[in-house]
């Protein structure tokens, strides 16, 4: 059986490890992919520091990654060749689902009753070679990037998350500037936003996303912060809001500052529940709409990837900032954790 | 200047008094209607408790009460004949809105960035008489029954509620058998709901909550009543939470029995902020949505009122359990206070 | 091999012919269903009668029927035992999609670019036994009656058709009453229309509306139909037209009594491209929206069914208007070309 | 009393005459606009000409005119000065609305049921001065330029048509380059779009097209136009049609090149009812919806126009291309009428 170099989680507890692991032998309705680039989600600098989550969830050892975009050498006996081929240039899906569900039969398969996530409930990306369910494989263009073509999986909850909302004409507050709310702007501009606030902490990152495209990126920890937000917005409030931080701060300071009648999409997630979160006058006596997001829809979202990509309407470039060989997991890992990046991207067999 | 019988929080502080004041002078865009019956809402309740919201809003002396139907009886100088005559029997929206802030622009009036209430910002209707903008007048249609055109106002709360979320063939969850929740069970019941389970605290509600078609009521200080509730729905969750409670724990356990991918629709109000609040289990990563309701689409949800009882689809009799008049208010207020009733209707000058 | 009774177009040309039939054999994915009950469309009909359609369409010979219930009795090699299992009470979504065109993925199959149509384009149910994929079976609740349990397919369409527009507390014109649109007077009841004013020719159609729950019931043909129409929604028009006739005089009128700024959900098929349609009039200039109907959504109307007929809030028995052993299907069909019946269910091996 | 210069339809039959009239004298609710920009519509050049519509609606004498800029040099004496004050610069919604009918008090006042139109149904901006309810005055932000502001009006129609469908990410065809499709192109690319490809048989107005940002620019006179139209989605279909020329052939050809499962907003109006039209192909069987377009939303598209031309995201300058003194009248009319132009500008009083 070839052997393949994979980086996993070999042991319950902090840390990761690069081993040797078998190619894996695809079933009947799975595709074998050849990984050639594979990203880094903040979920697996949770997974690499095993947060309660992890813990709670992961069970090694396992070969983890989920953002990857490789090429098929080899499918399983069931696949259909109007479904994929070998040779074709793929991103992945990270979500198996059911398709059986109700969820799934009623086209919302993003919140699959029995769903199943690659490299986390099963080996994932961080290698050189990777099994998927041959519905779980998106076919790319030829003229996509690779890095670009990789980091779609963390794109899509960014387009999903703004999808959400209806940003055509109307002014959008952002709050937190991780890989997701950074992807988040330009499509916030490309489907219409007319003015987009940001606010993060990291001075880094409100750097990052002034050129990526926000028109006023505020740290919510100086005095003036509010203030230039309203001036923004010509004091009338803001109306949607992108919560991609988690921070319960944020999200209350965002709520606050959304007109009555708009409406906001959650994807950050909080570390812990909330406290003191005034349900009344933040979001039911304003009239507001809250959108709770989760994954990406299937297909919808690959479909408006596909678009804004090809169309030249998002670059994602600059916001990756750091690529790696695999090898170099470690500390490209490390440098996701700092939060001094953008995306990251690891190359194995390089 | 004639004098009419009115009751009114005469002085900052617990209670109200029975009053004497001058009979309104309509302005030139203002109605002058006589009163004819007037119903309570628990706004007034709290009004009378002198509760933390009373005393931060309310400016003494003032008449209360703000759900009422009666006649016009004389019309300001500028109204229009084609906007309503005297002799109109009419109810009234009880938000007296701007109409040129940007809400109200937007067709979301009910978030009115100016809106002033009758009976709390303004002289309201436990009295023979009150003077309303023309503007917030509503003309019922001549067969319907004094009581049931009065609490329209609170029946909007309901259908704005039940109508915000998509009920047609869908499990639905009420917590919360107050009298919106009491009206809700009925208009989800006309709109399509398939189940309608119900929670509440208090048996005597819960009895006619089965009365005005809920499928099952519970108790949720019962062990078994997530059981029963899941049991009612094959265990897949609810579709749709009507959260009319304004219970933490009612709001935690709806969202918790809601299917992923489903929505909330929240009307009521907590009594302080949430505690421990699970934003991420309960919202984000099921991709559920919520919508916060304040009082009724202006004018859309006056419309779905008259086609739900013009109809006959809602019939809110059994739901009015007390009647009095406008003299024996201390009694009716108590009654209200007690939680053992329905709406409760007075009538001025009997 | 087994062989099955049958009724196929044995050859082009109009009529049918009873045949015997080999018992078909399930491929992996497929299910083999013993027939029950099977009732007739009109699409059956114009098969019968072998129209323009027909001709273009159908490759005989070929076992017709498309709606039907039964008890599966094999699966194939592929199916899992948590799709459905032997004994399982079936009926069918008539449409066999691909599952891969752009339409499938993203949750509109329902016009699905490879659709294959039972009993259309390979064999149907007008037999003793027929097979079919799994994907396409669902599950009945044990209790649902066989004729009901039958006839989901074309009530899908009504379900369809009904839920495209937004019905609640709103007034319903619409136009045919064939089965089809027999089937969406209550469901339109069942979804909060207020008001609904049905037309059709036939004064046996015009009967059986109002039995199921038309509020008026009208031949266009007579003078005054238009201004009893109009009287029923005191001359405001009506919020929303469902046509279901096919005629084209029906959907210019329909229109034509549409209220500025209402929608239309049109099934109906014309025999012919519509004449001096003018579009400017009757649709932009009023701000209208229409929705063409094609099929049921899969599986979202299937759903709502199951929700209409559980829950009572929609009764088809009494749109079953005659029965019959199969081998009695000629007088069944030309009962059903007659236009004086509901729906007509055919019981194989009866 | 004052004497202004105007434009005037005179006398019934086809022309214009410019003329000498009073200075308006406004209402209580009325202001008066000193006119510093009027842009000409389509509808100008038929009233020009005495169509059969102009037959039929207008009343002369009339001064003509319903696009255009100015400032407030007088307000009526029951304005606020919360709505507008003198010295004001605004631009008009056209369409004088009743406020009461239905449509108004649902949200809808775009097809309010007894709309009455500047420059159509009373007198308009071809003049030194216009009056109108201070109901439909819309502040402009200062610095807009003048030629910009007067031709909001009918940049709102082509707003409002983008907006009516969901472009975010989609394939986009727009049949008709004429003034509104040629401001719909730059708005369908702000909101989203993907892919943008437009139809006209007017060489001109291709060339002009291409340079506001069609992808593709197409004469539907020439045999490989669908070929084309086909290659640039890649053999999909379009997701949305927008269709502003009201050509019927257009209207086809669109619906044909749709996507199943699409949306078209139609704006354009045909000459003469549509003969031969497919309703069955075109739009049921395909699960089309069509959204008939009426006006502006009132004021959603306001805010829209504002928030598009405010961010930058849609410029106008270049759809401008014909600018003259108000005493030239006679040449830009004739201007636009030859089809060779894109949005002309009249400035009185230079």
């Amino acid at each position: 059986m070839a052997q393949m170099q994979a980086v996993a989680k070999a042991h319950p507890g902090p840390g990761m490890e690069a081993v040797k692991a078998p190619v894996p032998n695809p079933g009947p309705r799975d595709v074998l992919i050849k990984v050639k680039a594979t990203s880094i989600c903040g979920t697996d600098v949770h997974i690499y520091k095993w947060d309660r989550w992890s813990q709670s969830r992961l069970k090694p050892p396992l070969i983890v990654g989920h953002e990857f975009a490789g090429e098929i050498i080899e499918v399983g006996s069931a696949v259909r060749p109007d479904e994929v081929q070998v040779g074709d240039y793929v991103s992945a899906e990270s979500h198996i689902v059911c398709g059986t569900c109700q969820q799934c039969r009623l086209g919302k398969a993003h919140v699959c009753q029995n769903t199943r996530i690659i490299g986390v409930d099963r080996d994932g990306s961080y290698a050189e070679y990777v099994s998927i369910p041959v519905e779980n494989a998106w076919r790319n263009p030829d003229d996509m990037p690779l890095p670009v073509a990789s980091l779609q999986e963390n794109f899509g909850n960014a387009v999903h998350t703004v999808s959400a909302a209806d940003v055509r004409g109307k002014t959008v507050l952002m709050t937190g500037c991780g890989p997701a709310g950074m992807m988040a702007i330009p499509v916030a501009r490309a489907f219409g936003a007319e003015t987009i606030v940001v606010t993060d902490l990291s001075p880094y990152r409100l750097d990052l996303a002034k050129k990526v495209g926000a028109d006023l990126a505020l740290n919510p920890a100086e005095d003036n912060a509010v203030t230039l937000a309203q001036d923004a917005v010509r004091n009338k409030g803001f109306d949607v809001l992108l919560e991609m931080s988690g921070s319960p701060k944020a999200l209350v300071q965002g709520l606050d500052l959304l007109k009555s009648g708009g409406e906001a999409a959650l994807l950050g997630l909080a570390p812990n529940p909330l406290q003191d979160f005034d349900m009344n006058n933040l979001v039911i006596m304003k009239g507001i709409t809250l959108h709770g997001i989760a994954g990406r829809r299937l297909w919808e979202t690959w479909y408006q990837m596909r678009a804004l990509l090809s169309s030249g309407a998002v670059d994602l470039a600059p916001i990756i900032t750091h690529e790696f060989p695999l090898s170099r997991w470690q500390e490209a890992i490390e440098t996701m954790a700092s939060g001094k990046s953008g995306k990251i991207v690891l190359y194995p067999g390089s």
